[in-house]
């Protein structure tokens, strides 16, 4: 792959700060509707390339295949590569394969197979066909790693030297060897069979005498990635041990790529999103550009479920008609005791959820974080089992009733914490991830044990009579 | 402030893959309830300053203290570095103050700061007083910065050199310049008056011929981060343009400092926990260490607004009293409108939230984000009233209720998606963080809509008598 892109990248990097402002935004909208393409063109010149994608992403649809023929040759592999994936996939076909190929051959090999990937079968493979055989084999060696691990976000031209290498020789290699990568931050140092033995980070080496040995340079303890390792877990090492890069290798052990920290950081903030999606229940791909058919798809499901969970709730309380038609105000009070008790649930869910994937929970600690949550329940059903006891006891000057509600309530925000916490480590242990179905099941519980509670409690205490 | 300390943190990273497994935890607290320090320092060793701090994250609060004995002088400013906020603060009360003051001395600058900030009033002038004058005064320089302010997180000793100097020249000067910092991955061109005017990366330094001077090797556009920017702010320019490290510049536009993309990896992490921790309403720094008391304190504030918002709710009902006892049956279906409704409003929340996070929303594609919720919803809406309104006709044998749930909960599924939307942008547009206080508006709208569509329509249809 041609290793400058990263640095024509940065040739248009703005000045100072970031570049695409809502007016330039509209103002191009604005060519594009008078089909004054050279001047949308020239309204994006000075835009960096993660700037141009993401006014791709920010315009109507419609407007998106007009932009692109205006761009021309300007909407190359930089800006691709920083494009979600919904957009790109639209952006792409609008291209024909034979740009494609172009684009993709411009590519360092982790943003080409993330780019192929996206490709259906037939034209992802028309377009290898057009590229450069050694860029063609190396993606397909990416696309044979599983989807989402080492192996397909890593670059395949790390910098290695043996460790009899004097730092000088080192140098002298790296200044006149015309096929290595532009960007580079750590070499590697490999034993005769190309396993790491070492790393180097280049300010070491900098600042090391010419005469010594990488083997004296190089920190021997590394971090090393195999190429199967999920990114989630590549992601973790990284900040754990503040990586700028890791040498990933195959499973004999030898160097067959590296990883850099700017990839990590968009995998963080998408690890990020789908907890956030996948807890609210919006599938994990949702963004704002996910086709409208895609977004439907993935949140009916959950809206379904949440369907089959409030029947269970609407069941429970069926089982006490009689003691609401004796009472018509336990049925204006029972959402009150099942909507907080949900949300001290949802409370507790995402800190567990989160603390799972930050890595701060985990068996050694699960037990006191229940205890806690525990006590935490405690301490806020007692409060608004005062707030609410007192305020229905005023309001309809019925201190049984409020006793029951301030029960029901302490009952309900308690059982709220302890499935907050318990359902996501249930699933984690289960080897299921914890935010996908956490909430559906903690809702239901928080429902019907909030409805059995007040409705149960009402009914028990003599308030009314019995279940029917 | 000490270079070598990062290098010294690697020189503990284990030789392969991460280091803490729960064994070794049981293994420590074992030893540390038999009072074998030894031992247990022992089992320690080998593990990675990070990893000592995830030990220390794990065990009981009780086994903190006699852990932070048994390590002594390993208990040091890279293992302080890596721990959490409350763990830390419990850790450093166990410490005394001249121990803080050793410890601050050995760290970098910004993680110096980031400790002293966290110290009351009294200790952290105590300690200050007790480290080195230039490293009070980088640091109290620093903390003249807002919080979570670039200012805060740089390093102060960025390398930089003037433009006509040669790659020779500055490779003789980092070779034997003792004062340098040991871990550098760009050096920054600067003009007379200290104004960086470009960026080499070391890799383009490593490969330009001797002979040629800085000004034709660095890249002249770069992206500058004022001192005052907030760190939110910072992390998405190091996404947006793929950065390692950005120079950071005052109010004149003199270079004072370099921010390294390892820190920005975990503001990114803790910028999306808050998201997710503050629209669930749990505070924003709740994970699984803070103490209980800390905890009630932030849930508390959202359950009981929720209390209120859920008042409202019950307001609603209480309208529709008399249709109630009319119909009991009313009262055991009205919970399913407002909870699948509540469901709908939390998906498009959460894609809105993160979407404003991510940068992917803005005004110039607000119009169109609303346009799609709405259809989404309209789908979703048509969907889940076909299934509820033919199980209800089955169920009770009459199609007028069904027809009624049907119409409430297309009617609520269409409002939860507006509110969804609107209501987190309109947040952002008012100044306001749009994962703060949505959900309980949000849910406040979902609740009250779905009981008044549900017991509303049931009245006007004439399924049952009017409100009293």
């Amino acid at each position: 792959m041609a290793a400058p892109t990263t640095t024509e990248a940065q040739r248009h990097e703005p000045a100072e700060t970031g570049g695409l402002d809502q007016r330039r935004v509209a103002d191009i909208v604005h060519a594009l509707d008078a089909g004054e393409r050279e001047l949308a063109a020239a309204l994006t010149s000075p835009l960096h390339p993660a700037d141009i994608a993401d006014l791709f992403e920010q315009i109507e649809r419609h407007h998106r295949a007009p932009l692109a023929r205006a761009l021309g040759n300007r909407l190359d592999a930089d800006v691709l590569a920083e494009m979600t994936d919904w957009v790109r996939d639209e952006v792409l076909e609008a291209l024909d394969n034979a740009r494609v190929a172009e684009v993709v051959g411009d590519l360092d090999t982790d943003d080409a197979v993330a780019l192929v990937e996206e490709l259906d079968a037939a034209d992802a493979e028309d377009v290898l066909a057009r590229i450069d055989p050694a860029d063609r084999i190396a993606i397909e060696e990416a696309l044979a790693y599983p989807e989402e691990s080492a192996g397909r976000i890593m670059r395949r031209d790390p910098v290695a030297a043996p460790e009899h290498w004097t730092v000088g020789q080192l140098l002298d290699l790296v200044r006149t060897e015309d096929g290595l990568t532009q960007d580079f931050w750590e070499v590697f140092v490999v034993d005769p069979s190309h396993h790491p033995i070492g790393t180097a980070r280049l300010s070491w080496l900098m600042r090391a005498p010419l005469g010594v040995t990488l083997g004296d340079v190089m920190q021997r303890e590394q971090t090393l990635i195999p190429a199967e390792m999920d990114q989630e877990e590549v992601a973790f090492r990284f900040q754990q041990y503040a990586l700028i890069s890791a040498a990933v290798v195959d499973k004999g052990g030898r160097l067959v790529g590296v990883i850099t920290v700017d990839d990590i950081v968009h995998i963080v903030q998408q690890e990020a999103s789908e907890d956030i999606l996948r807890l609210s229940g919006a599938g994990d791909e949702g963004d704002v550009n996910e086709p409208v058919t895609e977004a439907y798809k993935a949140r009916i499901r959950w809206l379904i479920a949440n369907l089959v969970t409030a029947l269970v709730a609407s069941t429970v309380i069926r089982l006490f008609e009689d003691a609401i038609a004796q009472m018509v105000v336990l049925a204006t009070l029972m959402p009150i005791v099942a909507g907080v008790g949900g949300n001290a649930g949802t409370q507790t869910l995402a800190v567990t959820v989160r603390a799972l994937a930050t890595r701060q929970l985990s068996r050694a600690n699960a037990a006191r974080a229940v205890v806690r949550e525990i006590r935490i329940a405690v301490l806020n059903g007692l409060t608004i089992a005062t707030v609410i006891g007192i305020g229905v006891t005023l309001a309809f000057g019925d201190p049984r009733l409020g006793a029951v509600i301030a029960a029901a309530m302490l009952t309900n925000i308690i059982v709220a914490g302890l499935a907050g916490v318990l359902v996501p480590l249930g699933l984690e242990r289960a080897g299921a991830d914890p935010a996908v179905a956490s909430s559906v099941f903690v809702t239901m519980i928080t429902d019907s044990i909030g409805f059995l509670a007040f409705l149960g409690l009402a009914t028990a205490s003599g308030l009314v009579g019995g279940p029917a």
